[in-house]
């Protein structure tokens, strides 16, 4: 048995040496390797030639420093940085696919540090002075120190390219302000798609310490239902006129407002506006009470002269301290976030059926037949919901 | 050769003849095996006992014409038939699935016969004196030669059984009026269900002759918007009192309304009735325009002494003109039919999705999560979705 023992122990000793000598080896043929590589497979010995100009490099480490990390851009937003802001609203706007991880991990982080602000949803047709409006009540809210981001919501801005606050200039003062923050629209296919860019955005603007979102749409479409979606406060803008101007709002919005703001009320205006104010004061009793349990005011203001532009702010602070004192604002924005997690399903099942191929191959013929009585409207859609189960099987 | 011929030959008769041998025997079985089954498997020479008994009989045959073919259905409602239009109502309402193939039948065939009547949608929270109103209103029709119909659309009656149109003692005339047709809300768990079982209702009602359709309402949840997608003019019924009792109605429908009318416009009344008048009047021009380009109109009426009912009539002959010449009134019935293929077919992938166990399994924590701000909307809408789908592959 000892002599065994000895025998198995030396052959033990002897397998360690080889299995040294193999690393040994390895590591020989892997740094020969790694010369290789570093030298991009010329030859041992030629040093690499200087073809990359050193402005070139400088230029390629510019572009990287366009595409920072998630962690920089959630650093960059936390401290406060616009910069870093813009870059994250970029990245949440992009279409890239690439993208929607990027986006998905900043919005998560940022998530804990939003929600400390007041977001005010501003309408009105166009011509009623909604620039100007944001512009002078801006300015307003950051001479009392607030930390002012304004963005809009305009699906039609896919045409038009930015049709509302793409025009920067009839906001001179609020864009060189240091306090506040503008971005225009965000463009899209559809409602649903800019909408969720927004409501991002405003995620964003809040982690980076901006404590009064203004949200600018025109009142011609679905759009402001949507932004009654995520705003706390619903500002309609109006002017004094024959009525007609009413014409132009979408049905229903009267009944979102928190507050009608009857703009343009100067000079020899001022008593039709006062006029306009009685009488949408008048309406608006007869409209059923709102769930915050909120009266909504009617006032006058002049963008021009500022005029009434503090008391708005007023108005908004007395609704505010309303809302959190009976825990309305609170449940409000979780509904909100419910809302918008449900809609964002909703409207992604009807994408996938509408665009189904077997269903577009359909669909305008079953419509027709439809709408002209030849097939019940029932009947219908029970065999296209047949048709697109049985083909996603 | 020629004997191998033979034989070969031979052999086939043989065959041939063992065949024939065989199939007479089956025929002989199979024969024996026939009049066993028709004695009832008794010995043969043993007559069948008397045990079913005429009366019996009859009452089967009775029963029996109690589930008439869609052919009968179809045939009778043509024909005017009220017992044949309830029967075929009954079986559109139904929630037994073999009874689905046999309804749409029905209303295929009815559906070339229907649209030519008016369709009238009332509204009013209750205690506005909406039974009344119909009573007194579809006497007026009836008198002027009219075959009206009375449905409804309240989901609630599920809970009430019937909570409108359920008491019918409040319409004591017009239920023994041989030229008025009055049918309960369809039960159903979703106002989807009951709207689609009214709608159809209204196919087969419209196939038997009837020409004035009214479609009662209460005025307090979704189901006036279900209603308005189904009428040609939209009736608000209100009473004249301190503006209190608008705050029962809800959002949008004083939006819907062509025409308000302000009941219970008698006695000491009267004056209160002629103010709101006024007030409404006010009030309903600031509203946009109706796509329809009719502008609403106010009147008072008493359901109890007949005053002013014959003026809502003429009101809405003046509507029906007035939208048919502008084409409006074909182009709102299209677009109706259009309405109720997409709304069913977005139902129904909605509850596909929510009823799916996974989604089901997933749902509460995620509301949860987005509600208190810990997760985004958008990001958890694409998490949900994502998993419906993989499940469906």
């Amino acid at each position: 048995m000892p002599i065994n023992k000895t025998v198995s122990l030396s052959s033990g000793f002897l397998k360690l040496f080889l299995f040294s000598l193999l690393l040994l080896f390895k590591q020989i043929i892997l740094a020969n390797k790694k010369e290789h590589t570093s030298s991009l497979h010329e030859k041992p010995g030629v040093s690499q030639p200087e073809f990359i100009s050193s402005s070139a490099v400088k230029q390629v480490q510019k572009f990287r420093k366009k595409q920072p990390s998630a962690q920089e851009l959630i650093e960059g937003i936390l401290s406060g940085k616009t910069s870093a802001l813009s870059r994250a609203i970029t990245l949440v706007e992009s279409t890239n696919v690439n993208h929607l991880a990027k986006a998905n991990e900043v919005i998560t982080a940022c998530l804990p540090h939003a929600n400390k602000s007041i977001r005010i949803g501003i309408t009105g047709v166009p011509g009623v002075g909604k620039s100007t409006f944001i512009e002078s009540f801006g300015n307003h809210l950051t001479s009392l120190g607030k930390k002012v981001a304004v963005l809009a919501v305009d699906p039609s801005s896919t045409i038009s390219h930015g049709s509302i606050l793409g025009d920067k200039t009839r906001m001179e003062e609020l864009v060189k302000d240091p306090n506040a923050f503008i971005r225009p629209s965000a463009s899209g296919e559809t409602l649903g798609g800019v909408a969720r860019k927004t409501r991002e955005a405003i995620t964003l603007c809040e982690a980076a310490g901006f404590d009064t979102i203004l949200i600018e749409t025109v009142g011609v479409g679905q759009s402001e239902t949507a932004v009654h979606g995520m705003v706390d406060f619903f500002l309609l803008l109006k002017i004094s006129g024959a009525g007609d101007e009413l014409q132009g709002i979408k049905r229903g919005i009267m009944e979102m407002a928190d507050a009608i703001v009857i703009n343009k009320a100067d000079g020899d205006n001022i008593k039709k506006a006062n006029l306009a104010k009685a009488e949408f004061n008048r309406a608006l009793h007869l409209f059923p009470t709102k769930k915050s349990g909120w009266k909504p005011t009617t006032t006058t203001c002049s963008a021009l002269t500022h005029e009434g532009i503090p008391e708005i702010w007023k108005t908004i602070e007395q609704y505010v301290e309303f809302a959190k004192t009976n825990h309305y604002f609170i449940e409000n924005r979780k509904e909100q976030n419910q809302y918008w997690l449900l809609e964002t399903i909703n409207e992604q099942l009807k994408t996938n059926f509408y665009n189904h191929p077997e269903i577009q191959k359909l669909l305008d013929a079953t419509k027709k037949a439809v709408r002209n009585g030849e097939f019940s409207p029932f009947a219908a859609a029970q065999l296209l919901l047949n048709i697109y189960h049985d083909y996603k099987k």
